[in-house]
């Protein structure tokens, strides 16, 4: 079975999408998730664009991963100076990864007209790059960008880039489909051809402007590269980078490569949905094994054949991705993401005791009222506290009030007052802000900051608001989500309801409750 | 330049999609717009599995089409019975149109397990029905499903099967990958292989399961198929059928064959938006060339590049597919958008009129705020009106008030008090609601339902919440948008704020103002 090392970009040509912005915290738990998932590669940034990388770098050092390791990204140094007098150079250096991948210029035109320097000078910034950080031991990965278009336009030229990266030492070479648009024949055409030349392993990065981005690599493995680059659920500039989610399976599971731990593969599903909900954008469901649609049969014909024999109209079984067939709907997919975190809180705990099933029937009943707790883990938490008895309230709720007025009087619009009981004392208080989220939150940490001062060093800082079904107009269900820190840690929780106040409300009083219960 | 027949499955197969659904008024407006883009065949529905679309063929005859053909689909006729002992395909007769597309079974397991009949006779229900339209004068496409699996499994069975329809006259033969499921590179071979045994013309029909449908429908044209299926947007069951929005502009604007008339291509974009609402789904934003992404630059290098030579990050220019750049959004691209607004308003203005410079001013201000007018023409409309005097206010907010209450008796927990003017008269009244929001617009409708009873026909159909800048946590601006319905017409509206009560109030004030004004 040949093996296929995935190179993850989400995190950095991913963040490229319209709409998508990836906080550091969101960025660390996409790192996780990624590792998890078993990839080889992940390339988390370019340092040099962007301050807010070096940042991640620096915290990412203290992440343990099982499978993946980081990749920083960043371009050759510029023209007519040394590597080290390039501050872009040197900031790839200083994130501190094991590996690097540098990008360089492989058409020519990109290098006359855009770069405005010579083809000679390109050809010495590419190797003067990869020397550079070659000398410092670090495993390099060169990325021709515009591979194929500069391979159509001047052969021979693209071709002497790929020896210059080569000759400095590259331990591997990515060719770079960076406009979309070449065709996968065509990919597969020009991949043999450089793999009779160039003597290093080589990768593919395709984008998606045709629609061709996941046959393109697949094309590309065909003709013999060992390295795939793409994204989670396909997100990237533009029309996205080749989906990672439809290439794993298919190469993996259709075609007898090997991609990513077998054992893994179930997770797919899962880290795919928690990635959408992380970036706060709508997951893609009628993608290709990951979406709510994927194995969803709609014609009678269909679900009829399907339950004769399901390989009628699917090409695997849809548990084999972590996936379900819609017409059967809640079978017992998740279990095993499921039992990790069961596990954490009670370890005698099997995938058969009666907690379990307790647990894992309680879940389908939350997710049938719109709950999805892929990306709310500190909710998950707390659920299962709950239901094992680890857990006893923090407060009691007596009531509350919220009142918005307007005309606003500067930005404060909105008040709430709060009766709650702790142990056998009653407090009650109230609190302003912009809006009644807001008002309600000041509220309720007045009036618990007199017994739990701890509380004072929890920051909310995300909130996330997904109407669910949105045609039923303004009473339609809501799900918010609202993540938290502290000093040591963030988590996330959920709340859904028709009334926005209410599911902002649970996911605050989870929030509180994930934060005083996990100091017990 | 080779011509190619564009077959577009958007109403049959397309309708197998999770969540759509076309009326009867659906289909006649989609049929419109397809024989608008020019493609050859609009394949409509299944006469036999649906009476709704034997009304819709009634009506449809009444239609005047000029570049497509509307097409009938159906199956072979049923085991042991003659063809017109059958009553599908007397439906599929009765449905009226010049072309049939009669399907049958190629893979030999569903034949003996699916169908439970035997392969001898599968072969003559192929062969009769065929034979049954063509001596009624029909043209007959035979889609050959399952034809790769089928292939694959049993050869010469499958190739016995396409023989069957090719002897009984056939016009042309669409070998069908039912299941989505092979490689691009398969399907190629494959189809230049029956290519050479077959004498009638041969059609692709793919599936997006892999993540591959466009490219293998693009294989397939390199290995000599003359008619593509699939549908617009990629609309279909599961993963969905190979998108037509990506296949045309792919094979026509880069690989140099001849799909629809070159004057429609610039109408793409629109065709794909309008379908989109039409089915009312979300459009796919980043699906290749007709999405608002699918020419968006974001990162800094790649603008710059752009705007030296666009060639340098984009296949083509925008304008092509009638779609545009993104980053120039408020400057000079979206100016053709925003000035056929201003025109339909007032037609005497112009791209260099004061008024136009305001309006586009106004806009960027807007847009700076978060506002985003691209999902919201109704809000856009009325501001528009505003700035050039068009407008009077239809009442005034004295002021408002909500409160929430918790705990929630039943489901209803808010209350709204809203004072209103209209004219000298004051209005004072209040509702209740699941939520602040219902509530609320509860209570301005029925503040406004003695002034304006036309109020009592709108319905709001819709109701979207984003968090623009999800950092901010409960203080952080949201943006909400409306949209609503009445008899004629469907209108979308826009409102932001940090309070998502005044967002909502924003964007309904809007819509109820959009309904009054536009019977003016």
């Amino acid at each position: 079975m040949k093996r296929i090392l995935i190179y993850d970009t989400t995190l950095r040509d991913g963040a490229q999408g319209l709409g998508i912005s990836f906080t550091v915290e969101d960025k660390l738990k996409i790192v996780k998730k990624l590792d998890e998932l078993g990839v080889s590669y992940i390339e988390a940034g370019n340092p040099g664009s962007n301050p807010k990388d070096m940042e991640f770098y620096e915290r990412a050092k203290r992440l343990k991963l099982e499978n993946a390791r980081l990749v920083a990204f960043g371009s050759t140094r510029r023209a007519n100076i040394t590597a080290d007098e390039d501050e872009n150079v040197i900031s790839l250096l200083n994130a501190d990864t094991d590996v690097v991948t540098v990008f360089g210029k492989t058409w020519d035109f990109q290098v006359t007209d855009i770069l405005k320097t010579t083809l000679k000078e390109n050809l010495m910034m590419i190797a003067d790059t990869v020397s550079f950080f070659k000398a410092k031991g670090k495993e390099v990965i060169y990325d021709a960008e515009h591979f194929f278009d500069g391979y159509l336009a001047n052969r021979e030229y693209a071709i002497s880039t790929l020896k210059a990266a080569c000759e400095a030492g590259a331990d591997s070479i990515c060719l770079c489909d960076t406009r979309g648009g070449i065709f996968p024949s065509e990919i597969e055409k020009i991949t043999r051809n450089i793999a009779e030349i160039i003597p290093v392993p080589l990768g593919i990065h395709c984008h998606n402007d045709t629609g061709m981005g996941v046959a393109c690599s697949i094309a590309a493995v065909q003709a013999g590269v060992r390295q795939v680059q793409g994204t989670i659920n396909g997100l990237g500039e533009r029309c996205g980078n080749a989906n990672l989610c439809s290439i794993i399976p298919s190469l993996q599971l259709l075609a007898g490569y090997s991609c990513i731990p077998e054992e893994c593969m179930s997770m797919i599903t899962s880290v795919a949905r928690a990635i959408s909900e992380i970036a706060n954008i709508a997951h893609d469901e009628s993608q290709p094994y990951v979406g709510k649609a994927s194995f969803a049969h709609k014609a009678g014909m269909h679900m009829d054949a399907v339950n004769k024999s399901s390989v009628a109209y699917e090409l695997l079984d849809p548990s084999q991705v972590g996936n379900q067939r819609t017409f059967l709907l809640s079978e017992v997919a998740g279990r095993s993401a499921v039992l990790k975190t069961i596990k954490s809180i009670d370890s005698t705990l099997k995938k058969d005791s009666p907690e379990t099933k307790l647990i894992l029937d309680k879940l389908k009943e939350m997710e049938a009222k719109g709950y999805q707790y892929e990306g709310a883990e500190g909710s998950f938490i707390l659920l299962v506290k709950k239901l094992l008895g680890h857990y006893k309230p923090v407060f009691d709720l007596k009531e509350f009030k919220v009142i918005v007025n307007e005309p606003t009087v500067n930005t404060v619009n909105s008040s709430a007052m709060i009766k709650i009981i702790v142990g056998d004392q009653e407090e009650i208080t109230a609190a302003e802000g912009a809006g009644p989220v807001d008002a309600l939150d000041s509220a309720l940490r007045k009036a618990l900051e007199r017994f739990y001062p701890e509380i004072r060093d929890v920051k909310l800082t995300d909130f996330k608001v997904r109407v669910l079904d949105s045609a039923s107009a303004t009473a339609a269900k809501v799900r918010v989500l609202i993540e938290s820190t502290d000093e040591t840690e963030t988590w996330t929780t959920i709340g859904v309801s028709a009334d926005i106040i209410e599911a902002s409300w649970i996911a605050l009083v989870d929030s509180i409750e994930y934060k005083l219960l996990k100091n017990e």
